[in-house]
C-alpha cells in the first residue's frame, strides 16, 4: 500500500504528452498551444478612429471645417487633410493622410451642407495608432498558452486559423461485473444497475473529452480480457471500474498482465478508494478504479484529472480551499488519508473576504451516492488524524 | 443611457425558459431537471456485503465455520445460514438468508478444504442493509437541480436513461462592418480580420452551447437586414457585433426595427460597452454588441451569461470575488461603470485564508485584445469613483 502522494506521483511520471495536432479555432477552448504564435500584421493595421466623428489635423485651431470626405470603417481614404479641412469618419475606419486626431461626432455640428462646426474643445485624440497594441512578427501567445475566448480572439486577428495544440487522449471506459445491468435495464435481485460508466462519461466531458464506453465485462477471464484488449488498442487511457479488489471474483489484475501491462501499484493509503490500481502498457495509461461509485468519483477527480491536465500540457492548480469546519468531527480509521462529503456555505454576516464553511453530511460508505449529490465539496482529513474541532480550517475541494 | 444594473434586469425580464426536451444521461452535464426524479427501487436493493469475506450469523461465536456455498456479486444464494455455517461472499454480493455479518477476508484463514477459520474478532458487520440509503419511491433529484456527475450516476442507478431538462436556446453570431475580413484572408489596407465570431464560438461553447456562425453583414441595409432576419428565423439568441454606435453607417438598430424586433435599450453606462443594443421579439432575444473585442467579451460575460443561466434554469453565482489591489488605480471618466482588466496573484506568505492580491494592467482602450490575453480578471471600478488606493478590496471576476 502506498501513500496518496506517492501514488500522483507515480501516475504524473507515466502521464507523458502524445504529439500534436492542428485543430480549428472553433475547438481550441481549454487545449494548449504548442507553438509560438507570432502576429503577421501591425495591430491597429492603420491609424484607426476610435470614434464616429471627424478626422483633423491637430495643429487645425479652425471653428469651422470643409467636409471633403466621408470615410466609413474599410475604406481607404483618398484625399489629403488640410488646414480648414476634415472628413467625416467611422469608428475602426483608417485616418486620412494630414489627420491625427478625431472629432467626436458629439462635440460638433453641422454647420452648413459641407461645414461641420465644433462645439466642444477637446485634447483627446480619439486615434489608435498603427501598431499601438502589437508591431509587425510580434510573439502574441507563448507556446503551452491555455486558450480562453480571447486568446482565439487573437489567433482570428492574426490569422492563425488551425493551431499546433498538444493531443488530447482517447479514453475508453469499461465496467466490470457480473451483479451490473445497463441503467435501461429493471434489475433482477443481486443485480444492480450500472452507474460508474455515465458518471465517468460526464466526468470526462467536463475535462473536454468525449469518452468511449466499450460496456460490461462479465467476472471471467475471457470476457474481461476481451474488453480490456478492445480498449488497450483504441484508447490512449482506459478507466475500468470494479473487478479489483481481494476477492476470487475479481480479475482485473491478472487479465491486465496478461495484456502486457505494468502495474505500478494496487493499493493506495487513501478513503474511498483503497484497492485503486495504476499501470501502464507504453505511454497507455490505465485505471483500474474501485466498484463503489463514490470511490470512482473521488479518485477520478483526484489522480485522473491530474493525470489528463499532464497529457494536455495543462498546469494543475490545485482545487482545494481553506474552509472552516462549522461542526466537530470524527472517525475511527485514522491510518489513511480520507475524503468526506461536505455541504459548503458562505459565511455571514459577509465580511470584507467573505469566507466559506463547511459542513459534514451524513454518509453511509462509498456506495452511498446519494450523499455525493447533496454535496458541494470533499474535504481532506490527513492521514493520523482522528478528531477535527469545529472552527478548524480545512482543505477542501468543489465537486 | 440606463445604468448597467438596470440593464441586467431589463435583460433579465426578457430571458425566458424554451420549453422541455428529453436528453441522454450523457449529455445532461451543467443541464437542469425540468421534473422531480424518484427512485423505482430500494438502495441498497438487498442486504450487500460491503466487503469481501464470509457472511454468518453475528450471533454465532463458533471459530471455525463451514463454507456450504460461494456468493460472486450478481448472484442469488440458495442456501440458508446456520450456525456453524459460512458462505463465501464478494463486495456487492447479496447475503445469504440466515446471515447479517461478514468477516472479511483479512480476518480469517482457511482451516481445511471446507472450513473457515476466523483469526480476529470485529463487530463490525461490513454489511449495507436494504434500503439503507434509498427507499422505493423516494425523491431523490429535485426539480431544478444542476446535473454533475454524481447526478447522472443516481439517474443511471434509477434507470432514467433520458430525463425532461429545460431546453437550451438556439445561438446565432452575426458579425458586421464592411472593415471585416474572415480571419483566413489577409487583410487589406483599411481592413481587419473578424475575431469577434471565434471568441463568441468560444463563449458560448464554455456555456455548453454550440453557437452558428453566420458571417459578416457589410454595411448596408440589405446585407445585415438577410442575416438578420435568418438568424432571428433559427436561432433563439441572436448575437451581432459591430453596427451599433452613432455613425452613419450603423444600420443595425434600423434593420433591428424593420425585422420586428423591440429595442429596449441602446446604451449603457458601462465601460466599455456603452453602445449596448438590447431588443427581443417574442421569446427571441437579440444582443446588439458593439464593434470593439473588449467590449464584446464583457458584455457577453456580464450580459448575456446572465440571461443564459436563466433560459436554462440554471442559478446564476455571482463570480466575482473581493480581492485586494496591489497598486493606486486612478481614471479621469467617472460616469460610468467600469470593467478593467487586471492580474491575479496568489497571496504571500500563505495566511490561513490565503488571499488574491490584483494588480491593473497597460490597457489602451476597447480595441486592445492583447491586453485580455494577458488578464486573469475584470476590476469592477464603480460610476463615480476617481481614485483606488492601494490596499483597497475591489471586487473582481476571473476572465
Amino acid at each position: 500500500m502506498i501513500k496518496a502522494k506517492k501514488a500522483l506521483q507515480t501516475i504524473l511520471k507515466h502521464a507523458l504528452p502524445l504529439g500534436t495536432e492542428k485543430i480549428a479555432i472553433e475547438d481550441t477552448l481549454g487545449r494548449v498551444l504548442a507553438e509560438n504564435i507570432y502576429s503577421d500584421i501591425a495591430i491597429p493595421p492603420f491609424d484607426r478612429s476610435a470614434m464616429d466623428g471627424f478626422a483633423i489635423n491637430s495643429k487645425d485651431q479652425s471653428k469651422f471645417f470643409e467636409i471633403i470626405e466621408d470615410i466609413p470603417a474599410g475604406k481607404v481614404p483618398n484625399k489629403k487633410i488640410k488646414l480648414g479641412q476634415c472628413a467625416r469618419i467611422m469608428t475602426g475606419a483608417m485616418l486620412p493622410e494630414g489627420a491625427d486626431r478625431v472629432i467626436m461626432v458629439e462635440h460638433t455640428k453641422q454647420a452648413t451642407k459641407n461645414k461641420m462646426q465644433v462645439t466642444k474643445k477637446s485634447q483627446k485624440s480619439n486615434v489608435s495608432k498603427k501598431g499601438e497594441d502589437i508591431k509587425v512578427g510580434q510573439l502574441i501567445l507563448k507556446k503551452g498558452t491555455k486558450i480562453r475566448p480571447q486568446e482565439a480572439a487573437m489567433l482570428a486577428t492574426v490569422g492563425q486559423t488551425k493551431v499546433k495544440i498538444l493531443r488530447q487522449p482517447r479514453v475508453a471506459v469499461i465496467s466490470t461485473g457480473s451483479e451490473l445491468v445497463e441503467p435501461k435495464q429493471k434489475p433482477k435481485a443481486g443485480q444492480i444497475r450500472n452507474s460508474n460508466a455515465s458518471m465517468l462519461l460526464l466526468q470526462l466531458k467536463r475535462q473536454g473529452i468525449n469518452g468511449q464506453y466499450l460496456g460490461i465485462a462479465r467476472d471471467n477471464f475471457v470476457a474481461t480480457r476481451k474488453l480490456i484488449q478492445k480498449g488497450l488498442k483504441q484508447a490512449d487511457i482506459l478507466l475500468l471500474s470494479g473487478g479489483v479488489s481481494v476477492g476470487d471474483y475479481d480479475f482485473v489484475k491478472e487479465v491486465l498482465g496478461s495484456c502486457g501491462v505494468k502495474i505500478h501499484f494496487n493499493k493506495v493509503a487513501i478513503k474511498p478508494g483503497k484497492p485503486t490500481v495504476f499501470g501502464s502498457k507504453g505511454k497507455k495509461l490505465v485505471f483500474g478504479l474501485p466498484g463503489n461509485p463514490v470511490s470512482v468519483l473521488v479518485i477520478f477527480e483526484l489522480f485522473v484529472v491530474s493525470a489528463l491536465d499532464k497529457i494536455v500540457g495543462r498546469q494543475t492548480k490545485s482545487q482545494f480551499r481553506k474552509m472552516k469546519l462549522l461542526k466537530d468531527f470524527s472517525r475511527r480509521d485514522i491510518k489513511r488519508e480520507q475524503y468526506y462529503p461536505v455541504k459548503i456555505k458562505l459565511e455571514k454576516p459577509a465580511t470584507e473576504r467573505r469566507g466559506f464553511l463547511v459542513v459534514p453530511l451524513e454518509f453511509h460508505g462509498s456506495a452511498h451516492m446519494q450523499a455525493l449529490t447533496e454535496a458541494d465539496g470533499i474535504m481532506q482529513i490527513n492521514e493520523g488524524v482522528k478528531n477535527l474541532k469545529r472552527g478548524t480550517m480545512v482543505n477542501v475541494r468543489p465537486i
